[in-house]
């Protein structure tokens, strides 16, 4: 299973990136050639989801060494720090860039020259775009099976928040892979979108997925779960997770917590749905993880529309933590952890 | 006590409505000259706000009987049933619809014309503006002697929904005329102003509201509420009602109960302020209470600009209900509703 949502391609060596800005009335591709296109692209949010700003890090090495195939090990190292600082705060470009460093130091101090490891750099982007790609379905059956066994079986109305799909993940979404999986498993009856203020990532870029994909959805307003929980009209819930501590405390797009904490009131299950990766065991739970402040006016304008009065101010936490109880489960490509403790999630993680 | 912002006039025997849809950047007043004017107002919403829309209403009557002096009593109530269906879900309008299609029966059947119950109904209508005033204004002391016997004695972070304050009321708010009266008595360290998606009342008018009172204010998203409570950020909350059941569960503006259930979880305490003409006691519970489903574009658009994809649709309900175990207390004038039980409720409206 691939989505049909392709968000960045590799073709006669140039990366191509879907401009995820003008999303959903606009599909343009984006053309990067080297390491400086590929900074731009990530700062400029062409490109956003911590899988695919990973993955675009990963081609940007690639094009750095197609471009500088007699560059020194030092030049190297430096355009590669270069291109880290182009989203300071995601912690998957800090990550690849940091193991494309070890590895090519490794490399160009055995070899004394690049020779060759432009390909092997090739094989490993697409490498680890296959890996994400099993583990997300993985994780998709993972659902279906704990769905199976708790619901009525009957197609289903599934809510997520936020943009968990091919769109931040590269070949197949998270929480929104899970629903693609359900989908083509005939478990779909409806998906609620949480439009996702303030950026907007559900009614843009959700829903444009879910366009692509041909299922069923219904755009709601972050308010809205208490009246469709409420009156029994949510069967399960799925989100994602940008960290979780060991306790099981997740951080994700801010409403989420908020929620959960609706879901559990209803008892309508909820989902995180998360690799492995994005598990931070150095941490014991959600008060130890920074939430970013975004600028107020993301949310004091719309489209470049003031909405607020002049003289009003905004306060914009991007993030929020769902507590580990009021978390149904946590899917990661190794199963199912439920119920949510630090005993649960260590023996999943570890096994 | 009276608000700077003044949203509804009658002058020369005209009606003037200050466009609520275009505020907070343009301030524009609507004419209304006939009862038809008066319904497209009140459905497109040029004035909101229960209480508002009762006033309106009521000049709405005032202006038929102006235009039809010699209309039968069938006509009188047939154009004032078109009248009250403008909008479903405010009891206001149908209460003083109600009271204006008794009256000008009694009258007329009395009388035989409609002689002097023109000026009877503009007196009416200013009586009934004294009348709120006075009775917010109990309300909002009401709320300032329960806040000082409950919280610490400082200036206090206090939290608001949708927009409540004299644009929703005419001569002063409910909720936001609480939040006034506290920030006269300098109990108002800041209001977090939930920004009231999809039609913006709280990022639009209350944030306008709170500019022109001088008080300090941020707006944030609704999906925030677990953010801003889990960290005590939050010390209480008052929305208003568009309609309280007899057990006491109470239909706001959506997003109302999500944040109840928020506040019950975090305990902070959350309150709903409305006079006891928003009380429908021939209801027993919020699952009586017919809820508005709104226009999908108000989701999908913004400021007349697509957001969603041109495939996707959404789902608008205008309001929800708070459960009465969501909510620490009611606020009428004629006092405080705590614990919210059927018993306590009718105590106090039947004193």
């Amino acid at each position: 299973m691939k989505s049909d949502v392709t968000p960045l391609k590799w073709d006669n060596e140039t990366l191509y990136l879907l401009d995820q800005r003008i999303l959903p009335h606009q599909e343009e591709w984006v053309t990067v050639t080297n390491v400086e296109e590929c900074f731009h692209a990530i700062r400029d949010m062409v490109v956003r989801g911590a899988p695919l700003i990973g993955f675009t890090a990963i081609w940007g090495v690639v094009l750095y060494l197609k471009n500088n195939s007699n560059a020194s090990l030092d030049s190297y190292i430096e355009r590669l720090n270069y291109l880290r600082t182009a989203r300071p705060t995601a912690v998957n470009l800090e990550f690849e860039i940091d193991k494309a460093i070890i590895r090519g130091s490794e490399f160009h101090k055995m070899n004394g020259n690049w020779n060759g490891f432009y390909d092997e750099m090739v094989q490993f982007a697409k490498d680890q775009m296959t890996k994400l790609l099993e583990d997300n379905l993985a994780m998709a059956k993972t659902a279906l099976d704990e769905l199976n066994g708790r619901l009525e079986d009957r197609p289903w109305n599934v809510m997520t928040i936020c943009n968990t799909g091919a769109l931040a993940c590269g070949p197949m979404g998270t929480a929104l892979g899970v629903i693609e999986y359900l989908g083509e498993n005939k478990k779909i009856e409806k998906v609620w979108v949480s439009e996702t203020r303030p950026y907007m990532q559900g009614i843009r870029l959700t829903a444009y997925e879910l366009v692509k994909l041909g299922l069923p959805h219904d755009i709601v307003v972050e308010g809205a779960s208490n009246y469709l929980m409420g009156r029994n009209m949510v069967d399960a819930i799925f989100t994602g997770a940008d960290r979780i501590a060991s306790n099981g405390d997740s951080a994700n797009k801010i409403g989420t917590g908020t929620l959960s904490i609706i879901a559990k009131y209803f008892n309508v299950p909820f989902y995180v749905v998360a690799p492995t990766s994005s598990f931070d065991l150095n941490i014991n739970s959600g008060d130890e993880i920074d939430i970013e402040l975004r600028d107020p006016n993301e949310i004091l304008s719309v489209q470049g529309i003031r909405i607020a009065p002049n003289e009003s101010t905004a306060f914009n936490p991007s993030f929020d933590v769902a507590l580990a109880e009021n978390i149904t489960g946590i899917i990661c490509e190794k199963g199912l952890i439920s119920p949510v403790t630090k005993e649960n999630l260590l023996r999943v993680v570890n096994q």
